[in-house]
């Protein structure tokens, strides 16, 4: 049973499928076919915002799900695109061929396989870790100015008017120009669906709980805002025959069945591709990570990164030969999913048929679904992603933090999306290691009548004019070891009666080679300056890396247990001196 | 007063000058003249190695070392072309001129101005911290691989065969293949050279010591190897007419006066330059900054790293208008200049007087000067740089340390001196990232009789089934708070019973914006298991910044001034058990 059990841990289907009955199938089967409907304005839109066929949308929500379904830990996951993933592969493809062209078309399946091979070898690798190092400011960063650059490129299908560029210096200018150029009809249309889609998701619910109606199925009514929209426009346009006033639509699809698609497998193509296959796979996997905690913490239970990666991984690689593109865990779409009732990853596999389904039999309206609608559905959904507070909270919390999310803000917007991550990456790295370069380094005396030694800064302690004591608060690593020596040094130059120096490494967890060579470094320079150098309190880990290099060999002084023992060793008049009143007291109790 | 002590730290000059005499001046003019000779080989050599004309080694060491006199700290640093710049220079330009030509030339100047930029921007802004980056393993492991990359280019000039590329795999195969087209005389003088020098550094000292010479006085034999080696080399030449014979020499030279030069000053050339011009600085600063450190601890005075690089900066700018490229302090150089008995920085500008002397009434000599035997000097001079201990080394002593070592080295000899460097510090960040990113975590529980709490796996305490007590030993940051987040939910998830998590932070220095968010998504993941959340031990500077957040007010438990209150709060219980005990003893000794 080990081997199934291990199986299970890898595969979590085999967990949860022999419980599967006929009940749980009911639920899966009426929350699949909510969903299909609902799944669907979004799928068609993000595709538009890819700048790919509106059919890539359909294709990324049919089958790629599977992959997730197999190795997944989540049960109410539902990948597919996701907005930021659909505008980091317009950004990526940009550069290398024209929006909708077949190569374009190509190329997106290539990101495709790309990431999902990049997300399957992290998860392999237990290198899920590595999203760790995009912190919170850069990330929330990253997706305020994603939606703000979502929403102002999508105004142009709004205005059914014609833009280029992606970064907002290059679309604002653009827009403010050619707003006389409106087309009336569709910028009646996308703006009403804007207006209509705003107080749907604001206020409906609120107004509908007010008239009674239970708030679960509120909530649900107020999802539906965007098909609500799409149905009645495309209504409107067949009725007032509106594509010949110039109205652009999604146009003829295809039918439902996903066709079999081959990505390039072109070194040069691969290498063109490779930053951004990285870029979208750990955004994808930290936008479903985050889904897939959210709603495990309701059922304590546990999501796997490891194997979450490995699921988002055979997601994309399957959305590479099935004319799809890179797709991932998105919120909304896996609250939708919660909120219909669905119980486990088979509801997925039936949304997946649903979609495919609507597509064949209600392919013919769909077809005239305006793409002004599609586009204000974008707008109001980034909406909610956007959040400017990062930037107050984290001026306020931490200043290091909020030059992170400002740059990544910053930098987003003006320079585009791969530059502005990789800059707030960087930057938060740096500053990160910036703060930590500078640790804590304390002059330390002898606080009387005791073994203890506290800051002569802080507390009244005695200290010696021939020893001097420091205490670091720090693991000492390459960024910081400079710092530490020159700090060191400057005390010493400070101090020129100094004969010994004692560095207290009772905080110090770990030395790095570079600390390791620095600390040499000073030894070598306290001999030359005349100063014996000596350690104390050194922990045993430490000490037993260190008895593998050549300090302790080099060292001009000793290495003492604790820093007491340093002392009695070095200047024992000063212990005297510290004892000298309880000495003079229990001399006077023996008189 | 102020105002001229504030001048005195921006410019030492002004302190020095004050007490500046005849018999310093004597020492100082005697130090230069012994050292304009000695430098000169050099000089000549660093020009050829960055595919510069030879002029331009002599232009570096004249006028750039003034901008070092006036702000640099170190009086005993002697700035000029050094070896792995020269490198890092040709590699620079390679892609952009062809060696030797007018823009390759105009190219030099452009990256010294550029670079002296950087530097002097980072010490205006004291931002000297950044060369901290940039750990011991990666610049031993970067320079290693320079001197054999050195060495390996170099043995085309030694042997006089014609070889192109500059990394390991593009280099050797060509040297087998051509090896059969040497050019007889160039190699034999080049080979006599090599051995020559290696004898001169390794056995000369210790052969003169040994017949009594003064050790002092054999070092500085035993440095003049290079001048002797040219000297001899090109009497050869001169008396065998070997120029006709085919054997490349230096050629006429200029008169010693250096010209003024223009770098370029486009944009597109900036752009393609920038790269490469900020690690240049850096490494330059590194160099630099490790020489002044060395020097000045033999007496006790301080180097200031913002001076340092203020002082580089001006040197490299001056470069740029005097047929120059990137300068540093180089380590051998100043070693001549500290063995020559020279005072104050006054010497270098008279070696800068001395070399122009040397070049204008020995010019019509020095144009004889073979290049197999400059190439010589080279590959003699960084024999010594190479160090491959630090592999070994790292190995025994850190793995992550020995990786990103090895990395580094693989990477310079693979694909080049700018690759290579960038891979050694994203990999040793990267490694220190995740090192920090996995702290330690220990459930803990009370020690009898005590108000302490201790490790569960390592003493025998008593804990609660519904309150579990969790110390995590590290301060919260981007890189493991989601790790401390997983952590805490998986321990929860293996004790159903728990109704309380008290989390410890007695070790917390900090918590950044990321983790705050972590813990806010903590609170609700544990909110939605049913489990309240406490924090206890919070340190006084990580509550205020705590309180400017929602976290406090979100938060389902309590902050607890000390683990034992929330204990006594959560389960009083679990107090009287522990202090049963003592309770019974006290209990019978009232009895």
């Amino acid at each position: 049973m080990r081997l199934a059990s291990g199986w299970a841990r890898m595969v979590p289907l085999l967990h949860w499928a022999r419980t599967y009955d006929r009940a749980t199938f009911l639920h899966d089967l009426l929350g699949a076919a909510i969903v299909s409907f609902m799944f669907l304005p979004q799928s068609l839109a993000y595709a538009l915002l890819a700048g790919l066929p509106i059919t890539a949308g359909i294709y990324a929500s049919i089958l790629p799900l599977i992959g997730y379904v197999l190795f997944g830990t989540s049960r109410f996951m539902a990948v597919g695109p996701v907005a930021v993933l659909s505008l980091l592969t317009a950004s990526a493809l940009a550069p290398h061929a024209a929006a909708g062209s077949p190569e374009y078309v190509t190329m997106a399946l290539t990101l495709a396989l790309m990431s999902g091979i990049v997300l399957t070898l992290m998860g392999l690798f237990r290198m899920g870790f590595i999203s760790n190092f995009l912190s919170y400011p850069v990330v929330s960063g990253f997706v305020t100015a994603s939606a703000v650059l979502i929403a102002v490129s999508q105004f142009k299908t709004v205005l059914g008017i014609e833009t280029h560029g992606s970064t907002l210096l290059e679309l604002l200018p653009q827009l403010y120009e050619k707003l006389p150029e409106l087309h009336g009809p569709t910028a009646l249309l996308g703006s009403t669906a804007i207006i209509f889609l705003i107080l749907m998701r604001n206020g409906l619910a609120r107004l509908l709980t007010g008239f009674g109606v239970k708030p679960k199925v509120a909530t649900a009514l107020a999802r539906m805002g965007p098909l609500i929209a799409a149905a009645v426009a495309t209504a409107e346009v067949l009725a007032l025959d509106l594509e010949k006033a110039g109205v652009k639509t999604v146009g003829a699809l295809p039918s439902g069945l996903p066709p079999f698609t081959l990505p390039y497998f072109s070194g040069e193509v691969w290498r063109d591709l490779m930053f951004s296959a990285v870029l979208i796979s750990l955004i994808g996997f930290i936008e479903s990570i985050s889904v897939a905690q959210t709603f495990a913490a309701k059922h304590r239970n546990l999501v796997l990164p490891n194997n979450e990666l490995v699921g988002l991984g055979a997601s994309n690689i399957i959305a590479a030969f099935c004319g799809a593109f890179p797709v991932t865990g998105g919120f909304s779409r896996s609250a939708v999913n919660y909120d219909a009732g669905v119980k486990t990853p088979i509801a997925s596999l039936l949304t997946g048929a649903g979609i495919a389904l609507v597509i064949t039999f209600l392919g013919g309206f769909i077809a005239h679904v305006p793409q002004a609608v599609l586009a204000a559905t974008i707008i109001v959904a980034v909406m909610s992603m956007a959040d400017l507070k990062v930037l107050s909270q984290t001026w306020n919390y931490s200043k290091p933090d909020f030059a992170a999310a400002a740059a990544t803000i910053g930098m987003t917007l003006l320079e585009g999306v791969e530059i502005g991550l990789l800059s707030g990456i960087v930057l938060s790295v740096g500053l990160f290691l910036y703060r930590t370069s500078r640790p804590h380094v304390a002059v330390v005396g002898l606080v009387p009548d005791t073994e203890h030694f506290r800051n002569v800064l802080r507390h009244d302690v005695i200290t010696s004019p021939q020893v001097l004591s420091v205490r670091i608060d720090e693991s000492l690593y390459f960024a910081n070891a400079r710092f530490l020596e020159e700090r060191l040094v400057e005390l010493l130059l400070e101090k020129p009666q100094v004969k010994h120096l004692v560095l207290i490494c009772s905080a110090v967890n770990d030395i790095d080679a570079s600390a390791l060579e620095s600390l040499e470094a000073l030894n070598q320079r306290l001999k030359d300056m005349g100063v014996t150098f000596h350690l104390s309190e050194v922990k045993g880990p430490v000490m037993d890396r260190l008895r593998k290099s050549r300090l302790l060999d080099q060292l001009t002084g000793k290495v003492f247990m604790s820093q007491f023992l340093a002392v009695v060793a070095l200047d024992p008049e000063l212990v005297k001196r510290a004892w000298a009143k309880k000495a003079s007291e229990s001399q006077r109790l023996k008189v």
